[in-house]
C-alpha cells in the first residue's frame, strides 16, 4: 500500500481525492488538516489524519510526511481569504510542503496549480488576480527546481458539477470548465502512472477517459 | 565610468543613491523610473533616466539594462500600497529585474532587502507583516540562485534622519535604526568593493566608517 499525504485535504478537491484514494486497491490516504475538528469526515472514510498547519514550520509538515510515499498539494487560499494568504498559503505554504517532502526523504510530489502560471499569464491577469497567478508561478518554479519526482496539474475553471471521468488533457488546451471531482480522479491517475513524472499539463472537461488521457501524456 | 541602473530610483533610498553616484568619480547613474514626470529630479543631477515599469515584461527591463555595468534593486511596494503590490513589486518585480539583468548580460546585482528575510523571520512576523517578509525572502533566494555577482543588504529600521556615515555592519547585528542616506552610502561602498560579491549582511547605525565596515565584511 502506498500512503499519500494530502495537503489541503479539507478542501473540495481534497475531500474527493481522499475518498477516491480510500476506495482504491493500492493506496491509502493521510489527510493533513489544520485542526482536529476537521477529522471526522476522513475518519469515516477510514483515512488517517494528521494535524499540521501550512503557516507553521517546515519541520511540523515534515513530521506529517514521515511514513509517506507521495505528497499531493491541493491547498489553496481561496479567493475569499485576502491577499495576505495568497503569499502565505499558495506560495509559502507550497514551498514549505516541498521542502518538508525533501526533508522527509519522499520523492513523489503532485501539485495542483492554476490553469496558466506562465510569466505571460501574470502579465495578462487583471490586477486583483495577478498576485495569485504570481504566487502559483513561483510555487511551480520552486517545485521544478526541487529535485523531486513532480507532476504539476493545471486545472481549468473548477465547478462543483458531478464528474464525468472524461477530460481533455495536454500541455496546452483551450480554457474550459472541469468538475473538481474529475481533478481528484486526474490526481489519482497521475499517482498511478509514472509517465507523469517531470511533466505538467492543463486539463479541462473533454471526451477522453482520464486513464487514457494521462497515459498519452 | 561604470554605469549603474537604479531600479526604484524615485524612492527615498534611490534618490540619495543617484545623488551619491553622480558625485562619485568613477560611476554614473541611470535612473529607472515609472513615468517621465519623475525625470526632472534626476536630470538636474545630470543622470540619465529610463522609463520602465516593474510590472511590465522582463524584456522592457532588460532593454533598460543594455549598456549597464551593475544593477541596484531598491524598489519597494511600501507599506501603503496594499498586499497585491507585495507580490507584484517586492517579489515579482525583483525577480523580473534579476532575469532582465541576466538577459542583458550584466553580472553585478545589489539587492536592498529587509532586515531579516530568513524562514524563521517569516514565522515570527505578525500576520500583516509576514507576506512582505516572505516576498523579500523569495526574492533573495531567487537572487542567490541566479548565478550573478550579488550583494544582499539587509537594512535595519529606516529613518529619514541625516546620515552619519557610521554603521554597524555584519552578517548578524542587533536590530536598530539607520538613516536611508547611510544605506545609499553602503550601496555605493558595496559597488566599489568586490569583497561584497556573494555576501549578504545586516546594517544599522554604528561607530565604524562605512568604507571600513564594508571592507571588513
Amino acid at each position: 500500500m502506498k500512503k499519500i499525504l494530502v495537503a489541503g485535504a479539507n478542501g473540495q478537491i481534497g475531500k474527493h481525492l481522499v475518498t477516491f484514494i480510500q476506495k482504491s486497491d493500492n493506496m491509502e490516504a493521510k489527510a493533513m488538516i489544520r485542526s482536529k475538528e476537521q477529522a471526522s469526515f476522513f475518519e469515516e472514510l477510514g483515512a488517517e489524519t494528521v494535524v499540521a498547519d501550512l503557516e507553521e514550520s517546515v519541520d511540523s509538515i515534515a513530521k506529517a510526511a514521515e511514513d509517506i510515499d507521495a505528497v499531493v498539494f491541493t491547498a489553496g487560499s481561496g479567493g475569499h481569504t485576502g491577499k495576505d494568504k495568497t503569499v502565505m498559503v499558495d506560495l509559502d505554504g507550497a514551498v514549505k510542503t516541498i521542502e518538508a517532502t525533501k526533508s522527509a526523504g519522499v520523492k513523489r510530489f503532485v501539485m495542483i496549480s492554476s490553469f496558466d502560471t506562465t510569466r505571460e499569464a501574470i502579465l495578462e491577469a487583471n490586477a486583483s488576480f495577478a498576485p495569485y497567478v504570481a504566487a502559483k508561478h513561483y510555487a511551480d518554479e520552486w517545485l521544478k527546481r526541487a529535485d523531486l519526482d513532480y507532476t504539476i496539474i493545471h486545472p481549468g475553471l473548477l465547478t462543483n458539477d458531478e464528474g464525468t471521468g472524461q477530460v481533455n488533457l495536454a500541455p496546452k488546451v483551450e480554457r474550459d470548465e472541469i468538475p473538481r471531482e474529475d481533478i481528484a480522479r486526474v490526481i489519482l491517475a497521475s499517482l498511478e502512472n509514472d509517465k507523469t513524472i517531470g511533466k505538467e499539463f492543463q486539463v479541462v472537461g473533454g471526451t477522453k477517459s482520464i486513464k487514457e488521457a494521462v497515459e498519452s501524456i
